[in-house]
């Protein structure tokens, strides 16, 4: 691991400055009270959480990607510091994302004397309605909007979908909207054939790596836009194994570097976004763990705003530990076929693990491509007992694959999901936890208060309603219900579980020890107190 | 986490010693020509890994246990700080466990003058028959001793069996060496009723936690010594939070560093002396994480032979990828219910993970210790398979218990883990790793070479030998044998297994695809390359 930067200043204060400070800063117009810098002018405004975008003009020639330019944004009590972006034709932006409403003052420092000094300030107002603001991890092991709204992953993959055509496009939008996923795990280099559109400028047969190509990042950010207007996040893959051809997952580490600070500055203000260091970072034979170690650590100094950030493996777990790793982002394809693997890793690294990649659901003759509907749904659930989170995709013969392209989904899962999804919301805030764990009893939810129990593809005809000791002292009230994760369906059980002692670790209620199920399988209990 | 050692130079030297540098380390002494050194006497001998011991009279009033003393020992090659301790009525002992054969010079280093500037030598000889000396972790995930012979871990746990009488002593040691235990997790600090000496000078009704009892100490070294006469290691618990009255779990910081400063000046040049710095560190409410580091560099400073080091946890995983850390030391009652979970903790920190409680044998009323033994057993292999070691424990009514005593074994797993312990000897070296892991396979050994399927309580009739295609290319013959785990037996399948292509995925033999099993549980099948 890389440590160069473990004593960098982060980008975002939380205590006031004082004025003092401001001048000392070089910031003694941001000292200035509020009517002496408005000067009568009728400030801009722009909602809690929304962009604001300051457009500058500058130079065109020379290397205009490599010129440095930021703002600083104050509202008198916070202080972000903003990278802006080269977007072509001599035009330069900075885009900020207010996190309280307020007036916000701001001022550039540039080397280029075009750019430096410049002065303004915007009003946050109100966030749009139904807009809960970006997503942090919360209860430490789950997410939650900046307003508290509980965040319930439900995600999906669709690698190249945003590098399609426009229809394309219009098409995985519509298809999402009326789909229950909130998250798409989406790469900004394809891992497929796409539109002729490049992420650098083109010379010769390749491409000039020193030259990125503002109108495939403005595509790009296009689609990001239009998830955000539905309300779904976008963890955005920075580089994947997949483009040999191209080479630009083995970039110099100076050209990894501008790229991946142009990314941040072009997109981080838009609060639906997630950074995604790689898709199989042990794949990525051209760099080491150390190389994603440097990268992480850029976005962490870059982005003030600390969006989620993970890594994603093949074989090889990253260290999710690190600091700027906000949760964990795992392929494996049998641990969430148990929810007590699951939780595992949650212990380890005691922040949110998300399942990306399980399988996906299809039928091609690849083992990661031919799971049945059922063994995709299976995965969900065991990953919601666990307290920990799952990814879908899907990937169908005769078609080119959601999961590569997007487009429409024609799977059996996603109806499903969205069931799950609707008991996800029901449930414990944040999320599920782990109900004595490591004793194997396959209970997530909230103890003493709500109980989900998965039986996967066992046909049980009974189970007993036995509850660890945790949260309950007896006499507590219950109501059962039994759900069919397939038929979707809730069908309680009439009458109250009256919980009494069984023995020295469980509760149950003596009249009633047990509650019938229909020797299907995919059947779950949930236990709700009343 | 405290990182304040973290630049720490460490105790150990692997280059050599210029004359220059050893002049300048005031150690010119070193630089001599050994004959010159050696002034006509018959230089003392010691095998190599066995202990040397120099005895000095030094102060017996004021504060002994704070003397500083260290001495250099060096070859020539390599230089080794050692420090010494002090043993009671004016005598300090320095022990020395040679790495390497040949001529060891030593010189003493203290603020005291009469402990000051010793100098001597030894000379190592060839090791002890038998002794293979220290272990070291190999392969990553494995142990081998010095001389590359493999350790296959088969632990168990006897609390407090070092702190009772010497009689129940005797006992103990008597059913290990008939046993197929190879280590022993064992409390410095006794756990539980133990014969009244202490580890402290008794003060009033207490303890003058500022003086050890040199005799304690000495009794307990006995033990470690009479271990390694056996060839079994003891993992030493520093510290466990069941030492309410005696408060030896809640010192100060300083007392905490000189006890442990003296255990492993006293115990390490021992080679069968391993580091567990606790029993359940998140149960030892008077200590945080950061404490315990501070602890784990302390060790890793002090000693010079890097013994096996890990910390054992309750419900919250300790960060095994410490550098300080030699190996994971996991309390989990479930995970090595299932070879596929059990593997998970290995992928994580890429170390060695010793599932060293998984849940006791026994019938008492806690569910910690009421495990049947064919769950005692069955733990074990899964835990084999999946690449990882296992921990016995014993604790059955009308009895003081095994785990906590140690004293006879009752329990009917013991034999069965000696059957175990053969299989793992006969097997890979330096250990078993799991086979396309993360695909549920549920195969253990060496691909290409080496499979090991175990069916737990999974009473099947059938087995498909199919194996997943690494190491594989076709027309590989395979002797396949059918192990009864709990029977003990061994049966072969007449005839040889060629391997063909089946799918993508895996090789069989078309001609006999699938084994007969005897449908009884607790089967396994070894599927071994001829």
């Amino acid at each position: 691991m890389n440590h160069r930067f473990a004593c960098a200043t982060p980008a975002m204060r939380s205590l006031p400055l004082t004025r003092r400070e401001a001048a000392g800063l070089g910031l003694a117009f941001l000292a200035a009270p509020a009517a002496q810098a408005q000067k009568g002018a009728a400030e801009p405004t722009v909602a809690r959480w929304g962009v604001h975008e300051i457009v500058l003009k500058g130079p065109s020639v020379g290397e205009p990607f490599d010129v440095a330019l930021s703002a600083v944004f104050t509202d008198g009590k916070a202080s972000l510091t903003v990278r802006g972006f080269y977007d072509g034709d001599g035009t330069y932006r900075l885009r900020f994302s207010p996190p309280t409403e307020g007036l916000w003052r701001w001022r550039t420092v540039s080397p280029v004397a075009a750019l430096n000094g410049k002065t303004g300030a915007v009003t946050a107002l109100a966030p749009r309605p139904g807009d809960h603001g970006p997503l942090r991890v919360a209860g430490g092991y789950h997410f939650a909007h900046a307003d508290g709204t509980p965040f319930r992953q439900v995600g999906t993959t669709a690698y190249a979908w945003a590098q399609q055509s426009d229809a394309l496009c219009d098409q995985t939008l519509a298809t999402l909207k009326a789909s229950p996923f909130n998250k798409v795990r989406m790469c900004v280099f394809p891992n497929v054939a796409a539109e002729p559109i490049f992420p650098f400028e083109k010379r010769g047969d390749g491409w000039d790596l020193d030259r990125l190509n503002p109108a495939y990042f403005r595509r790009l950010e296009d689609r990001v836009r239009r998830l955000g207007a539905l309300g779904i996040q976008a963890d955005l893959i920075l580089f994947h194994p997949y483009d040999d051809k191209s080479g630009w997952h083995a970039m110099t580490a100076a050209r990894d570097d501008r790229y991946v600070r142009y990314m941040v500055a072009r997109f981080a203000a838009f609060s639906n976004v997630w950074w995604s260091l790689a898709n199989e970072w042990d794949l990525v034979k051209a760099k080491t763990a150390a190389d994603f170690e440097r990268i992480g650590q850029l976005i962490r100094r870059d982005d003030p705003y600390r969006r989620l950030c993970s890594i994603h493996n093949w074989r090889e777990l990253y260290d999710n530990g690190r600091p700027w790793i906000s949760h964990a982002s795992i392929q494996n394809g049998a641990a969430v076929l148990d929810d007590t693997r699951a939780e595992l890793l949650r212990s380890v690294w005691k922040k949110p693990v998300i399942y990306d990649e399980v399988r996906y659901e299809g039928d091609i003759d690849k083992r990661w491509g031919d799971l049945t509907p059922e063994g995709m749904v299976e995965r969900f659930w065991h990953g919601l007992v666990a307290g920990t989170y799952v990814g879908h995709g899907e990937i169908y013969k005769g078609d080119d694959g959601w999961t590569a392209k997007g487009g429409r989904l024609h799977g059996q899962s996603t109806p499903r999901l969205a069931f799950l999804k609707a008991v996800m919301e029901a449930g414990p805030t944040p999320g599920f936890e782990p109900i004595d764990k490591w004793w194997d009893q396959h209970l997530g939810g909230a103890a003493g208060s709500y109980y989900l129990r998965y039986f996967g593809e066992a046909a049980l005809t009974q189970w007993a309603v036995s509850l660890p000791k945790d949260g309950l002292t007896g006499g507590e009230r219950f109501r059962v219900e039994v759900l069919d994760t397939w038929a979707m369906t809730v069908t309680p059980i009439d009458g109250a579980f009256v919980m009494a002692k069984q023995d020295a670790y469980f509760l149950h209620d003596p009249n009633r020890p047990t509650v019938a199920l229909p020797g299907r399988p995919w059947m779950a209990v949930r236990v709700t107190r009343v």
